[in-house]
């Protein structure tokens, strides 16, 4: 058997490649872990495509990994059993937008930044925002969200419909276009979040929302990340419909100004951005301000200017290239439990300590209005033990957030760097979610050895 | 063997019960289909109850129907091949309000107006509202939603976590506590919707939300049910944050008023609610306003005391016993269909000729800002040929929803009611769904011959 020649076959020669950079490219994702080159890359441009190349893969026990951007942090479109890397790069288009229904179809290759700039045509936009420019079938394949995900919600809610091929070539639809339904199983959700373990979308219809007629950002530092999570949770708990509350440690906020030219003030900070007209939001602020002050803020700054705004998200987002920016020789690991908000301020702290006493470089910023915060590790690879120390580290992280009634990854998926958690964590539920792979995907074909420990 | 015997000495005398009365409340729900008496009714009053009577019930392959409130509209509660129906009346008590998380974890059988009682103590509340005071297990099971699903959404995205025993008794977790999770397979998805054909909640885990500051309802009404959904389709695309928007036609108007005494205009209405601060509130009402009059609104009245709002939204959801009441001798029955926004004029207007058409009495309701509307159907079941020409009616509307890209039901659930939609509106994913059902359920005890077609 001859993968190449076969796929060449059957799908067409240029939508087929063993050139040795493409394997490359398609051996490693943004993550750390060990990178496997696939045997064969294909770009399909159809769901037919898709199918004869599953059908395929089926009969043949190939594996298939599903490849979206290659900005996942987990290692999800790794192939570590070799085969077919599948690559939505050729299916990347806007099927259509709808505006009356506020959704649109899209192929899974679309990123968010080159959907949204189509949709401002329309004042709409589509509002998860993971920091890379992530494809919308690798979103959709990790449930991804971003910062404001407190507001709209993250991938699984936002998707209306899914067109999936399965393993054994069988195309189906998850949903429809409606808001809402109550009929039949809901395989939306299953799909959404399965990291190409169930099957592999081929055409995705979102949700959609209006951009908001007045949007204003703020800025204020506290003297500690605990009086941050305080005022946050005072926030939330008073129902003030915050579009964004992110939480950035001093450390972060220090590299970040080295990076972005920023000059914010070094210190625990809570980042907001409101939506709505432009009363409500005078009037949310003025509430804000007053909850934080409370909480000890020790400096608020508001921002309607959309050019500072804009910079103001881009610092945000960028925080992960300004670490790693400024030390260009360390590595860089990513945690990210979510927690009840109950339970942030205490595991934040516990990061923090956690980074001192290991005597490792790093920050924290989190998605305060989900509980769900990432604790960025820099370690040096070539000194000894040093990397053993940062898996210590994330280990008691997951161990603390579990115990706390939390999950090991908020939005980043499990890939193969949470699969060792997935039996402490979901318990019996793991054997269900186990019996539920197995019976849409026998032969194991579709992304092995991701998501379900013990299964080669 | 003997059922009631046997549960007798499992659960103990006390939470089992042959008596006709019992047997004969929990043969029906609030549909119209045929009842069926359970052989025996228990009352579970923990985890471990449930797990009992399912691992007796899986061994001996006998039917298990749990029972909510009984106030399902497809026939979801009964006992269509006899068995267990498991009634969750004792399991009814909050076990932990979280304020500081937003959330609380309650026992199935509390229902949504008891739960909320509990929580204005905490300035918090659960929004999800169908017109019956249905149970929290029910109302998962079906993934109910109601009036403020626009802006809160429904059960599926409320749900945090559900304890589940399974067919053969074994005990698993959907979720966590923490909001959002890209941890293994979502399972919370899957089980909520599932109408007790998958599993038994016995634990479940919900979202809150704050108790906004303002909150003004308004009411206008409109030359045509067209300019009613013109309207509210403008309002959803400027992306204004309505909590409520609910369309009333003329009919319904004129039947409220006979029934709970008001004086509304007998033409199509919209029924708004604001949830926000005072500004916003007023900003948003004033846009409103302009919009609405844009699409040719007669008269627009907003109401900020509590007392009238109240009164608006008890009419609005008590407009089923309305029309009940009103025709003492006719039976009812009430669609459920759910579209793309796009194509909801056509839906309504469609429902409303064919009302004439046929020569029924009725009307229409709807959620518009899902796209999902009720047609209220009153038949005489003495006069022949009468039901038949309702069946026709309630067949043509599920066909053009389908057509439009919608579904055959968007809160409701299927129960029997819908199961002859499943195979056409979900294709070869009806297929999929039921290699889940049987991969979880292999001998057919959970709910059977609900929402699977051929099931038996
Ligand atoms: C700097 C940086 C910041 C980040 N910030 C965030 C953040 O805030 N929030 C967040 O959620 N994530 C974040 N991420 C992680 C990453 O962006 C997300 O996981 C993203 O969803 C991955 O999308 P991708 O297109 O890059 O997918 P890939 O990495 O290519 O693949 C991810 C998974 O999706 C599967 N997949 C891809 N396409 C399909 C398809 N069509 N059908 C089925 N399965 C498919 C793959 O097989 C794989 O399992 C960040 C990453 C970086 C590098
Ligand atoms: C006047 C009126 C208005 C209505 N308006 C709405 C509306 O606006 N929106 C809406 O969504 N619905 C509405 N409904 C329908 C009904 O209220 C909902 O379907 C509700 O969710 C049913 O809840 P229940 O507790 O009555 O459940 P039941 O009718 O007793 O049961 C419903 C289903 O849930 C299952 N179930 C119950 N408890 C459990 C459990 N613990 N574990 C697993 N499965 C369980 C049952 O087996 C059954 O399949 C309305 C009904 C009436 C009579």
């Amino acid at each position: 058997m001859n993968i190449y020649e076969d796929l060449c076959l059957l799908i067409g020669k240029e939508k087929t490649s063993v050139n040795e950079t493409v394997l490359v490219n398609h051996s490693k994702d943004e993550s750390n872990h060990q990178s496997v080159e696939p045997d064969v890359v294909v770009f399909p441009e159809s769901t037919e495509d898709v199918q004869k190349i599953l059908k395929y893969a089926n009969t043949h026990k190939v594996p298939v990994v599903p490849y979206g951007a290659g900005s996942g942090l987990e290692g999800q479109s790794i192939p570590v059993q070799k085969g077919i890397s599948v690559d939505f790069e050729k299916m990347n288009k806007i099927l259509e937008v709808r505006p009356e229904d506020l959704a649109v179809i899209v192929q899974p290759g679309i990123t968010r930044v080159q959907l949204n700039e189509e949709l401002k045509k329309y004042g709409l936009f589509f509002p998860v925002d993971p920091g890379a420019d992530a494809s919308i079938g690798g979103m959709a394949a990790t449930n991804a969200s971003g910062t404001m995900t407190v507001r709209y919600g993250g991938m699984r809610s936002q998707v209306l419909n899914l067109r999936v091929v399965l393993a054994d070539g069988r195309v189906i639809e998850t949903g429809s276009l409606a808001k809402k339904s109550s009929s039949g199983l809901h395989l939306n959700g299953l799909f959404v979040g399965s990291e190409g373990t169930l099957g592999i979308f081929t055409e995705i219809a979102l949700k959609l929302h209006g951009i908001p007629e007045d949007i204003v950002a703020a800025r204020c530092s506290f003297p500690s990340v605990s009086s941050c999570v305080e005022a946050a949770t005072a926030i939330l708990a008073a129902g003030v419909p915050v579009a964004r509350i992110e939480l950035v440690d001093a450390r972060t906020i220090q590299q970040t100004n080295e990076y972005s030219g920023t000059d914010y003030p070094a210190a625990p900070s809570l980042f907001f951005e409101f939506h709505g007209n432009r009363g409500g939001n005078q009037e949310d602020i003025e509430f804000v301000q007053a909850i934080v002050e409370e909480a000890g803020c020790l400096e608020f700054l508001s921002e309607t200017n959309s050019l500072k705004r804009a910079a103001l998200w881009k610092a945000r987002h960028e925080v992960n290239f300004a670490y790693r920016h400024g030390n260009p020789r360390l590595d860089s690991i990513t945690t990210d439990v979510c927690v009840p908000i109950s339970k942030l301020a205490e595991n934040v702290e516990f990061a923090s300590r956690k980074l001192n006493e290991y005597g490792l470089k790093g920050g924290v910023v989190g998605h305060v209005g989900d509980g769900n915060f990432h604790s960025m590790i820099l370690y040096d690879p070539n000194v000894k033990g040093e990397y053993e120390k940062v898996l210590q580290l994330t280990d008691e992280m997951v161990e603390l957030a579990l115990q706390s009634g939390g999950t090991c990854t908020g939005e980043h998926g499990v890939g193969l760097g949470k699969i060792g958690y997935q039996r402490k964590e979901h318990k019996e539920a793991l054997d269900v979610m186990l019996s539920l792979k197995r019976t849409l995907d026998p032969n194991n074909i579709m992304n092995p050895g991701k998501i379900f420990p013990g299964e080669g």
